[in-house]
């Protein structure tokens, strides 16, 4: 990664998943090379801006001869790092937690090692070799194992107390399901889903349809 | 709404909602008027860019007086359509689809009307009063209900097929949870559901902490 990288603004971040989306797409559909005026038909954004965003880390284009697209969907993975390994606890194995375990099986790099709840009903169900602990486990297990990413998938309520229990075992990033704005003192990245946010956008174009 | 809001930017719209929370943060903490200085240092977004934001709807702040937190929420609430009512449909009663039903039943205005899925084991149960039905019965439903969105919860394989039949059914927007780009005719809005855009951005800011 570019030491030019350090002070790039969130919305460029939020939007280099994005390209890679894209990018994953062209390289599946056999197409090698792509100018940033094709990539910006595919992505919606301006061949400019996709120009602009990409110059933060250094630029990957040649001027007329557009983008490698093998070259460039792994430059955007190493710039968000899905070149490394992360270890991930879950916390909360209810629907919304067992859906989010679900989902994360299929990604690669990002290793589910332990699953947390509070309910008995819960406790000592298995997901693919994982079996469910009982929260009061958590700190040891945090003492014990390098985690990097601790996933919130509880209740509001006991989001903030299970943010904070995270942080002091070490976790570097929590992703936050839970529909509140927790604090966590240190440099703990918080990465919130807010689900509101897209279904409020689908309201918006639903009322303003060509 | 102002008319001049048909052609804003989907970057904006996409504010909107953040913009709506962070109003609904300080009504709870029982501030009634805000600057865009102070609303800048809530959202980590710009004053410069909060009032360019809500200037393409109209403006709402007067020059060294700042907005009034309700009156303010309660425009960009509309502005999103939020003071509107929707009939919604859930296809897909796994896990995630669970968690998104669960989701809704908080959500004011989002009336959940119908649940589909193709599992025996699922069929027949009841939601809050409302029954798992076969997919099979899509159809009709929609052609006997007058429904506003369809909510895909299902696998990547069945997407595409279940937005067909809800793009026939007259639906006006659908909110995608399946990790597929879906595409319908006709002018039926796609909101994605991309949580690994969410992840990614974790994984950047984990690997670029201060």
């Amino acid at each position: 990664m570019n030491s030019k990288s350090k002070n790039v603004s969130p919305s460029v971040i939020r939007r280099l998943p994005k390209y890679r989306r894209s990018l994953l797409e062209l390289q599946t559909a056999g197409i090698s090379r792509i100018s940033s005026r094709e990539l910006s038909r595919i992505t919606g954004l301006t061949a400019s801006q996709i120009r602009q965003d990409l110059n933060n880390f250094g630029g990957f284009g040649q001027q007329g001869y557009g983008y490698n697209v093998a070259e460039l969907f792994a430059e955007v993975g190493g710039i968000l790092g899905l070149d490394k390994e992360y270890n991930v606890i879950l916390v909360g194995f209810g629907n919304l937690g067992q859906a989010v375990s679900n989902y994360l099986q299929n990604k690669i790099g990002f290793n589910l090692c332990a699953i947390f709840d509070i309910s008995q009903g819960l406790i000592g169900k298995e997901l693919s070799g994982i079996k469910v602990r009982h929260a009061d486990e958590m700190k040891s297990f945090l003492a014990e194992n390098q985690v990097d990413i601790g996933i919130i998938a509880a209740d509001k309520g006991s989001a903030q107390k299970i943010a904070e229990a995270l942080s002091e075992g070490g976790i570097k990033g929590i992703w936050n399901f839970a529909p509140v704005d927790i604090i966590v003192s240190g440099d703990v990245v918080i990465e919130n889903v807010h689900l509101s946010d897209s279904l409020y956008t689908l309201a918006y174009y639903i009322n303003n349809r060509e």
